[in-house]
Order: structure tokens, then sequence, then C-alpha cells
């Protein structure tokens, strides 16, 4: 005898639990085949290196790491983005663009166990890959709001927060940062949602940046879209602020522009993105991001493949979860029982089983196992919501009929076995 | 820029091969849901000690295990029949009884990847527990044999090998094998499909069994059911035969014993099978098991909760893709794209757009990311199976019109914008 716990940040999906879960992935796989995105899915392990390229410096330090028998060095996949680019990449030529792909991934990462974060999660991930124009961008993240709004939730509840790497990276450098600094200073406004201004201002000061070019980055986060003058910017600025101008045009055309913002504040983690990254937030700030993606060209070739450009998301599980508890927009659905085939005693219990297996050809339908008298059946028939009990007794069957009682109503009839 | 590739024994799902794999797991969670059962699921990581105890020495041995950077023994689940205790074992009081669950598990054994065994693959599991009644063991075979029917496959196609473990038990001490080596004389009679008679005969003589039982052994191996004298079976045999006998009245009522076939050479390899034991097979003999399962009445109580009956099964989805594909009853079925909206040039996209949205409440819409042509969108659409194209003009569009074509039929009519 022994007692065995799960591991911590790991969860137990009961039937209850299983359901709510089943009725997210539901919702995720509804929204994008609405977009025609196709469902794929890599191994839950891959080889470590897949991870210790461009995932940034966190990522390899979440990572569930250890040698096979064989001595290859093996991760668990902590996001599916670099499956994504493997698969890619080792059939390029093969596959027609563009790529519409999504997947619903279970991952893990090694992180202290906190509200929102576990270390086992189911990921949605939507990626549009070999398509150039910024209505890609937009597509990519008009299925991010069809999601939303499945779950009923307005742009009371939710809004996306937009940027540009390109752009913020223009920015960054034209306040004064040096050009040897830009990955740290990016890194640290990634960062500025969970720091005090005051400790933003440190850590930025540790990186011996300027004070002057502090005081403009404080600026420049704050400033709207409008106040960017486009002449002042370098050549990738002005490509990443033409980007950014030709993304809102096109999430107007999806009528979505009305949930977005743009937030030069928002930078994503993941080095390999390129141009557009985005994140979905509750509009209280109580939760982390909900979603979180963006434009990655350069991915594909970094993986072995020819240049290929790219954009996409990731929205994890866990966060949606308490966000649509909190908002009282999780659907509590229990799957359905259509039938409950009833033997009045032990003696007709063989003919129930028959009559349950003709039911079963066009219905769900439960019968009892443990010999339950004909008060419990009924009682247990109600306690899972079984919309009609099929009443199997002695006298019916000579008649070759049974009684069936509709539960909602009540009513009950004697039907022909034939009929069933 | 590297080149990696996914580990060995491992499968990229590309969307053909994801909508292969969606269509078994529909066919799984459907014959489940006719019979009631609840979906459920645990982690794929579990404490490594959760296998150590009840699953016999192969499981351990081909187990992906790990340290995670807390020093936990970690494993990555290589079946899930002992997580399924675990979690019923932690809410015994609570869980309404008989529970019936299903789940459709991501597994890792790292094994030699050969025809029909990859390291990684899923298994779908069926359980029903609190029902002590062979009623539930025929009930739980009959969602097997549901699964097979449900993919179009008769009793020409497959069958059932069943047994029970406290007959054969009794059989093989009563066969002449001293108790201290009825464990192993088991496991090579569990192997004996896989060996040539002499060497089933010289593995037997390795482990001291005496020429007189090995001779014994052959001959009851190859009797039938009706050979068994009951008389001469110890306490525990005489319950199996008639658990066994009480299991075929079972399976005829629920009308499958014509896919049933009584095997004394089945065995199962977990040690925690107490009763009946089942295997589904191809009947051309080409394939490993497609499923295989029993009852295990002390599993529960073994993972710290209280006595617990229950009976349940696994079957991989790599053996049962390769039958299938071998009879080609795999259904190649690609997922539905209502409708392509195509603009005819740029000028109009922005309000296809638009058009695609509103298509979208109720439908699958595909739409062109990359400023192709109207004939490569009408190519594409077709490639991809497109119900109908909207075709999206300036002209009709002053007229608030589009026209829709039927890509079966070819016919063309024009539609006001309000009415789609």
């Amino acid at each position: 005898m022994t007692s065995v716990q799960g591991l911590k940040g790991t969860r137990d999906f009961y039937p209850k639990e299983m359901n709510e879960l089943n009725l997210i992935f539901n919702v995720w796989k509804a929204a994008a085949r609405k977009f025609n995105y196709q469902e794929f899915d890599g191994p839950m392990l891959e080889p470590a290196g897949l991870w210790t390229l461009k995932s940034g410096a966190e990522i390899p330090e979440q990572m569930y790491c250890f040698e096979d028998k064989g001595g290859k060095k093996i991760a668990v996949r902590p996001e599916l983005t670099p499956t994504l680019a493997r698969m890619v990449a080792a059939k390029q030529k093969e596959l027609q663009k563009p790529i519409k792909w999504f997947s619903i991934a279970r991952c893990w990462r090694y992180e202290a166990p906190q509200s929102g974060r576990l270390r086992e999660f189911f990921q949605m991930n939507v990626d549009c890959l070999g398509a150039e124009s910024m209505m890609a961008d937009a597509e990519v993240i008009a299925t991010a709001v069809e999601i939303m709004k499945s779950f009923g939730c307005t742009e009371n509840d939710f809004y996306v927060r937009l940027n540009n790497r390109k752009l913020i990276a223009s920015l960054i450098l034209g306040a004064g940062v040096e050009k040897s600094k830009l990955q740290e200073v990016s890194r640290v406004i990634d960062k500025k949602d969970k720091l005090s201004e005051k400790d933003f201002i440190l850590t930025l000061k540790d990186l011996n940046v300027k004070q002057e070019a502090i005081d403009n980055i404080l600026v420049m986060l704050k400033s709207q879209i409008a106040d960017i003058k486009e002449e002042k910017l370098d050549e990738s600025g002005k490509k990443g602020y033409r980007e950014l101008m030709e993304l809102i045009g096109w999430l107007n055309a999806y009528n979505i522009f009305k949930y977005c913002k743009i937030d030069f504040t928002i930078m994503r983690g993941f080095d390999y993105y390129t141009s557009t990254v985005f994140e979905v937030f509750d509009k209280s700030g109580e939760f982390r991001a909900i979603a979180g993606g963006g434009r990655y060209d350069d991915l594909v070739s970094d993986f072995g493949g020819e240049k290929c450009p790219g954009v996409g998301y990731g929205m994890g599980d866990v966060v949606l979860g308490l966000f649509l508890k909190k908002l009282n927009k999780m659907p509590a659905a229990n799957p359905e029982v259509d039938y409950y085939v009833a033997p009045v005693n032990q003696a007709v219990v063989k003919q129930a089983v028959e009559i349950a297996g003709k039911l079963r050809k066009k219905a769900n339908v439960e019968m009892d196992l443990a010999g339950k008298s004909l008060k419990k059946q009924f009682e247990y028939a109600d306690s899972i919501g079984a919309k009609k009990i099929v009443i199997v007794g002695e006298k019916d069957l000579k008649e070759r009929k049974v009684t069936i009682r509709d539960m909602k109503s009540g009513n009950e009839e004697k039907v022909d076995l034939n009929s069933l």
C-alpha cells in the first residue's frame, strides 16, 4: 500500500475539470476552423537543442531537460513554435502556402507554481507562414479575438496590446541608448509591468544607460502612435512604422481594431520576433497575458529551412480559465446521457442489455452494473441528467413493449420494441 | 542556421496525419460516450514511484525517467492506469460509483522503434471501477468491440481473446508447476506467441520446470473451456472458472460473444490484473495486440485507497492505425471549408474581409492573404475543397451584391449582401 500525489504545478482532470478543458479546446478549434486553420501537432519530447537557439534566455532555464537511455539530450517541450519551424523546414517545398496551422500543445515549464502559472499547461498555437502582408497578422489576431468573443467576452473585458519590434528598436535607439545595449534594454522594457517606475529606472541605470536616455525612454513608452515622427526614425524604424500603420488598416477591415491598443511597452520575451508583437490582456489588469505572439520572419531559416515569413501566437488554458471563471463565462456543460435503461428486476437485466445495445446505435445510453433497485436506478438516472428512462419489465416484455419516461415532463408512454 | 530532426520513434502530425489521428480520437470518444463513460486525464509527468509498484518488470525498464531541478524523480507516463488509481484513491469517497471513465493518454516508452511500436503513442483507456459484476467486464469489452465496429470492422477482421487470471493460475499449478514459479511461468506463457514451441519449452526448462509439467502445460494451453473439469480446480481456480462462465453469459447478452474466443495463453504483462484478462487482435495475426486489459480488483488499494473492484483496457493508436490502413478502413476526411471569399482585385480586399467576417458567424471561410489573381484564387479554392466561392467585385458591390459560385454544380447566383 502506498500513497502517491501528483507533481506540484500539475492538475488532475476529473470529469468535471476535463469537461471545462474540452469546452476551451472546442472554442479554440472552432475559432481556428472559421479561418480555415488546419490542426497539427509534434512530439511532446524533442531534442533539447531546439530551444537553445532562438527562444530567449528564459525558456531554456525553465525547460525539463534530461538524457535518455541512449545519451541524447531531451526536452519536454516548453512551447511549440520551434517544433513548428522544424516541421515546416522539413517539408517546406511540398507544403502549400500560406501554411495556416493551429495546435493545442501540452507543454511543461519548471517555474514556481502561482496564480495563472502552472508547470503543465495547454497552449493554443495559431500560426500563418508564407504570407508577408500585414493582412496575415490581422487575421491571426482576428482568430484570438474570435476566441474571446466566442466565450461571450466583449471589448469591456479584454483588449489586444500591439507593438512593432522594428519600430520600438528604432525608438529605443532614438532615445539615446547605445546599439550594444538594445537587447538588454528591450528585456527590461518587457518586464516593465512587473516593476515599479523606481525599480525600472534603477535597472536601466545598472545597465549604464544614461539619465537622459532613461528620461527619453519614459516619455517614449507613454507616447501615442500619433506622436511618432516618421522622418526621425532610422530606415528599419520607418519600415516598422509603416508595418504598424498597415496593420491598423487591416485590423479595421477585420472590424477588430476596437479591441486593440498600441502599446510601446509590449516586447514579448522570445528573441525570434522581427516585426508585429501583441498580447491579449484582461481589462481589469488582474491577470497575466491571456495570449501573446508576433511576426517571426527568420524563424524557419533559423531551423534550416529557406526564409519564410510567419506570424502566430500562443494562448494558454490556465490564465484564460481563471479569467473566464472570474467573468462567469466558463460554460458548465455535462456530456449528454440520452437514455437510462432500467430493468425492474434481475430477471430482465439481459433483455435490458439488448435494448440498451439497440439504442446505442443512435444514442448515449447508461445502465446499472451493480444490481441496484428500481428506485435507486431512478435516483441515479436523475443525478446524471439522463433525458429519458426506459423501464424494462416482465409484463411489458411479454407484449414486446417497454415504458419510456421523459425525465423533464414526467410523461410515460409504452413503446413497441421494434420501433426503438 | 541549424537543422534539427525529431526524436526517433516519434511522429510529426502534419494536417493530414492529424486529421487521421483526430478521426481515431473521435471514434474512441463516441464509442465511450455511447456507454456513458466520462473523459478524464492526468498529468504527462508523474512521480516515477507510481510505476515501480505494480506495473510488472517491463514498464519501469522502458520508462523515460529523470530528476527535475528540485531533485524529484520524474517519469514521463508509460501508461495511464496508475494515474487512474491515484486519482480514484484521492477522491474515493466523493466519487459516485460506478466510476466509468475514459481517457486518450499520450504516453512514452523507450523501446526499439519497430512496426506497430513507437516511443510516443496515444492510448485510449476505458475503465469501470466500483462494479464487482462480470457485467462490467462485458460492458468494457463491448466498448472495445464498438470501436472496432465503428471503423467498419467485422468478426472476420478482429477478435477478442479472453482468459481469467485465477483460472489460469490454478491450471498452471494443476499442471504440476510449483507455486514459487507461478509468476515466472505466467510470464513465459505471456510471451508464447513470440516464441517457437521449442524455445518456449527451453525457457520453461531453464526455470527448472519438470518435463511432465511442461507437457501438461502444452496440452492445457490448447484446451477448450469445455475441457475444464471444475472439480479438479483449487478454490481460486473454481472462482475464476465461474467468473469466466458468468462473463460469457454477459458477453452473449451484449451480443458480442461472436467476437470473442477463450484463449489460455492470454496473460497480459501487468501484475495488477486479478481476474478477467483480454486482448483484441486482428484475425490475420499480422499485428501486435490492438488493445489489452482486464480486471484489477486490488489496484486502488495498492495506491492508498480503499479496496475497489475495477476493470479496464488500453488501445493504442499505432497498431490500430496500421490495421485500419491495411483494411482500407481509415477514413480520409478533410476538415470542411464552406466558403472561399475571392476579391476580384486589390481595391475590394477590405470589403471582402468584411464579407468573410459576416460569413464566419456560421461557417468556415478561407481568404487569400497574398494578393493572388482571381484565377489563382479559384485554383486554390478548388485545391482545398471549398464548397462555394464568394466573388467580390466592384460592380456587384455598388448594387450591394456578391456572386456565389457552387463549386460542385458550377452554378452562380447573385446574392444580396444583407441576406448573407
